[in-house]
């Protein structure tokens, strides 16, 4: 086969705070043809999301940060243009780890082979993919939703929330959403049929939000941290439990915000608990079934956010930190080999 | 029968932060004979326990405040002396929430009989009562350790304390008490046998305990929060767990003290799960069974810290709140009718 030449975006710098669009570099490097047991990925989708500004950092995670010089990670949707492994063929379609670059080599670790007439492969990075799956089992298995009590997630509008809120309504529950301005509200009471999406920029959002749960709170889904958490922490009712999924709020954060008050955690008997999707591998089977049914009877819906070509990735990723998508946020590559 | 003059403590003024023995009041008052369905119990034993400061505050909590000039609340082991109830006859021994106070009258909620000849009467109020089944439930089913693991507890040297990191060793754990001075931590390391004991006054108390648990800590049984907490929290394994029971070292704080970091709580998948004894009545008869087997043969050691006298329980529990009782701290009535 013909040389491919490859576009790359790479981490160049480790942000202090915000990060900018100089902490990335565009960058182009020939592509090898596959070895043995590889395969040749050409991106269709990349996949922008939260947990991505984590990995900038030098820091000790559940995962390696990122390494100066080399190209972001992130999951995609790509094509097998050449194969020497049995398992992905050429010609079919693939979900992996293949990060921020027009072509990867793939020895198959994480990849994924998607059946295109099933459903749009985008679904595969949204709400078919990791972030649906981290609803699913964030809200399900660590949320334990009873039928008529009430579920809140912010950023109700995002890829993650979108889905928590609504498979919250599926079994039974009242769902509120709290979201950045008075468009994603009206998506996401409107369009998703959450029961209320509160404006966290409204001046009285406490008020607002206390309104939208006469109840209290059952289930707080925590994707931002900071001054939500705050805001919905007394309204949380006794033995109330809260999937801890992300911090989007603090992420940039250069001090430590302060935790939740403790005398709440001991009072109320409230239940904490971080997670990060992969704990839950084991249930993949379970949630490919359950929410590709619901989506295909409409039950749950999406909104994918597409923007066109690798090199606006890096001010679509600094977007979205700042709340600026609505729905599942993705990169269409447009330069094709 | 002959009237009867009791003597009570009474909750005379809320405290602002630290309580003062001024903040409660001894008086006299007839005790009435029990009416239909009554028991009039005759106090042997009072217990003093961290949670009565939170009863002190006009605060809404999972219990009542106690109301400004009525007696302290509080279990007590008692002799029944008359009885119009034919469940706790006279001459049985119980214990039960009868308050600060020489004599009590109870239609039996809350009371439960006592066999003086399976194990000393007092111990009803420590490691066969309220504290040890706090450690019991708390440790197990929150706590869940597996054996090889590390159980760390604060105020180790205390009711609960002493019995978690027993508890722990029992189920095949590293036990690593937190105490305040070396006599407590030398109690806790030889008599009571854990692993290991660290002073937290000790200026490098930090280092002293990740020096005592090379592993990490993959339980941290909470009761005191405040300092210990941010020193223990780096220590924290991915996956530990944190059954919260109380926060002695906050309960006269006047200003919020900052809650536990969240990215640990995400990055750890930490879970962090409040929890009052009352929450796990269900697991008495477990308790009962398997700490009085224990105990019985030797295997959970118990301490008991009295005090002569119901005139000292003010004084005596503002020094448990200071961390200067060793083991159960109980109050041993000295009047008599």
């Amino acid at each position: 086969m013909q040389s491919l030449l490859n576009r790359q975006v790479l981490l160049r710098s480790r942000p202090k705070g915000e990060p900018k669009v100089s902490d990335f570099e565009l960058a182009e490097a020939p592509v090898p043809p596959p070895g043995d047991g590889e395969l040749l990925c050409r991106t269709i989708y990349l996949s922008l999301d939260p947990y991505m500004r984590g990995r900038m950092n030098d820091a000790k995670s559940y995962a390696q940060p990122v390494e100066l010089g080399t190209p972001m990670v992130g999951g995609a949707v790509s094509e097998v243009i050449a194969s020497n492994n049995a398992a992905f063929p050429t010609g079919s379609f693939v979900v992996g780890p293949t990060g921020w670059q027009a072509y990867a080599l793939s020895r198959g670790a994480g990849v994924r082979k998607l059946d295109p007439k099933a459903a749009p492969v985008s679904t595969a990075l949204g709400v078919l993919g990791m972030p649906g799956m981290t609803a699913y089992v964030g809200l399900l298995e660590i949320g334990q939703p009873k039928p008529g009590e009430t579920v809140v997630v912010a950023a109700a509008s995002g890829a993650v929330g979108s889905a928590v809120g609504q498979i919250g309504k599926i079994k039974g529950c009242c769902a509120v959403g709290i979201a950045g301005g008075s468009e994603k509200c009206r998506f996401v009471a409107g369009e998703l049929g959450f029961d209320a999406c509160v404006d966290h920029r409204a001046p009285d959002f406490a008020r607002q939000l206390e309104a939208a749960c006469p109840k209290g709170i059952d289930v707080y889904f925590e994707n931002v941290g900071g001054a939500v958490q705050q805001t919905v922490w007394p309204l949380l009712n006794d033995f109330a439990r809260i999937p801890v999924c992300g911090l989007i709020a603090q992420y940039n954060a250069t001090t430590p915000m302060p935790g939740p008050d403790m005398f709440s955690v001991l009072r109320k008997r409230l239940n904490l608990r971080g997670f990060i999707v992969s704990d839950f591998a084991a249930k993949q089977g379970d949630f490919l079934r359950d929410v590709g049914e619901w989506v295909r009877a409409g039950r749950l819906k999406y909104r994918e956010d597409i923007v066109d070509g690798l090199e606006n990735a890096p001010a679509s990723f600094l977007g979205m930190l700042q709340g600026k998508n609505v729905g599942k946020l993705l990169v269409r590559m447009t330069t094709r080999a």
